[in-house]
């Protein structure tokens, strides 16, 4: 290819510092390093995580930077040494790395990955410590080792996953984050057995996709909880039987799920990342075997707290990155699962915008209606 | 008998207020209802609960009581519809229940039983929901649904287990709390593998049952974590492959431990009861798969307390009570270990005192060097 061994000048939505509009810039993107692969990306999401570092509450958050990590794309060349992708594959960025070298990687316990953490972590890349983007020669921040609003970006050979080519990019970009962390949250994470009555706390795309995935495994009640009643009709569709609005009552909701489910749930799954909510998740577990997972990413410094006589009494509480996921392996099968209609993604996709209409898609992020907003990162206008 | 159905007077040490000596007093002791036993207690132990509960903190304490759930002893007699004991088998008295009829019984999951907790939490049978116990026609609580720090007593038929009895009763009195919940912390509650890393937070008798139950498991390392140097000797010999005193060191105890073990062991047990400790103990587990059991119990209205992101990164919070065995079910089995030297017993006793010590016996449980004090409940002098 013509810009193989080049860098690239695209447009990219560039946050230059924390809560202010992002702005589409001309951005250089180098050419990758050993180790590396150069992504076009063709669709991206948008997720709280992204608006999260956006607001400047993440604290390790480094500004300017592009964000996005929900997103699908080709291969437009790789680095010295990359043999697993090359030009023309479909791909999937990864925030979460599979080396299938480290510790981790080898304990055939986890999904996390901790080669390229460390540079990921801080917003550049492992060879030589540097960003691959820039403007006018600053040096524009990576994030979460993907970056994916930019039509082009650079990305750790291990982030990176090869999807079956026939498969509809404007529809799997959702499987770079989303949709797996609730799917994998029911069948890696809490491991839901048919017949369990099961918690949702949060009905955004990943509680949703818990709800899928709870109904996938047989659960017996799927029980949607959540403040904002207008998201019970559509999660019915996803799998929810029943309903709460934790507003409409003067009971903890802890209470209340106990008293409906004779003696608490069997899994409970908190989407939405707030620690008092946490706390509910778990004591409405049942005494004895109840299991309560983290999903959702709380702000910075807050913390989970209970007595420790919910634990002693046999209630688990777990987390989950990822859905336990195995990002390089198994992304890839779940594309093959979307093909083949085993999971839903089209149903999560409530709103289609272009790269230029970047900050809408951001507005529409805090609206109840929207689950997933999809950008086309090759049409500026 | 000639006692059988008539009230039997025996000596017991009675708490008639929190945090006062325990009087030796000659109890009436009401002969068993239906589905109830009369023991003659043997041998007790003391246990850290008791003096928990004796001590006034426990708001769920009642006065006057008989304090004492580690015990063993010779069915008395047996009250109507008992069909699973009767006079003359030797048993251990069993605080947490198993009805195998209620739903958590049935689960399959828990070793906890919901049948008699609601009489046995306020200190009276199930039958008429009065106390068996009275001293000149004044009623006397029960505790725990055991109080076996009376020369008789009457529990729930759900509550006594019966064991070999060729077994020495001296010796396995001791499975009726302490030991087994060590052991099964490890081996119910954490599945402990072989080659895990192990960290044991306080070497008091549990801790130690949890050194013994690693070593079982094939733990390829066992950190002993106390501040009392003294009982670093001790422990050894039950399994603890080194050792670490937290006031020796600056850093954090959960990092200290992160350093040792290049990146955290795979699983802790806190045997002390400390909020904080409990906190250190899951914060040292390895991302991506440390699982930390709560072993202790915590003073009434304690939290514990972290940051969502310990076990969104994968480390896994639990708790056990009676370290997960089915009361019923599994003491016989474990004083049929006993007997064929698969498990300590004899070591965990450094103490023998009489019923008429029982105060001395409470003195010495805050002594470093006290393991178990066993007290001979049939010689008064």
């Amino acid at each position: 290819m013509a810009t193989q061994g080049q860098f690239i000048t695209c447009k990219a939505a560039v946050a230059w510092e924390a809560n202010k509009p992002l702005v589409i810039e001309d951005v250089q993107v180098a050419p990758p390093q050993a180790g590396e692969v150069r992504v076009k990306i063709l669709f991206t999401a948008l997720c709280h995580t992204d608006a999260y570092t956006w607001s400047g509450k993440d604290p390790e958050g480094l500004f300017p930077c592009i964000l996005g990590h929900e997103a699908a794309g080709i291969v437009e060349s790789v680095g010295e040494g990359v043999t697993e992708v090359q030009t023309g594959d479909h791909v999937i960025p990864c925030y979460q790395a599979e080396c299938r070298e480290c510790k981790l990687c080898k304990s055939g316990k986890t999904n996390l990955c901790g080669k390229v953490r460390a540079a990921t972590g801080v917003g550049i890349m492992m060879n030589d410590r540097k960003t691959r983007f820039s403007i006018k020669g600053k040096p524009i921040y990576h994030f979460m080792g993907t970056s994916t609003f930019s039509q082009y970006t650079v990305v750790h050979d291990v982030s990176v996953a090869k999807i079956d080519p026939t498969a509809p990019l404007e529809k799997v970009c959702l499987l770079g984050c989303g949709v797996p962390t609730g799917l994998g949250a029911v069948w890696n994470t809490a491991k839901v057995e048919a017949g369990s009555i099961v918690a949702i706390f949060g009905l955004g795309t990943i509680g949703l996709a818990v709800a899928e995935g709870a109904k996938a495994a047989g659960a017996s009640r799927i029980i949607g909880i959540d403040i904002d009643t207008k998201k019970f009709d559509r999660a019915k569709d996803f799998g929810v039987t029943e309903f709460v609005n934790p507003k409409e009552h003067d009971k903890p909701i802890q209470q209340l799920l106990i008293d409906l489910t004779d003696g608490g749930v069997d899994y409970s799954f908190e989407c939405i990342g707030n620690v008092s909510v946490m706390r509910a998740a778990l004591e409405c577990c049942h005494k004895g075997w109840g299991t309560s997972v983290i999903v959702g990413v709380a702000a910075s410094g807050q913390e989970i707290s209970t007595r420790p006589f919910q634990l002693v009494t046999g209630r688990v509480w777990k987390g989950t990155a990822f859905g336990g996921f195995k990002s390089r392996s198994q992304v890839p099968l779940l594309v093959d699962k979307y093909m083949k209609k085993e999971i839903k993604i089209d149903e999560y996709i409530t709103h289609k915008l272009t790269l230029a209409e970047m900050n809408e898609a951001f507005d529409l992020l805090h609206e109840g209606s929207c689950l997933r907003c999809v950008l086309d990162m090759q049409v500026q206008g």
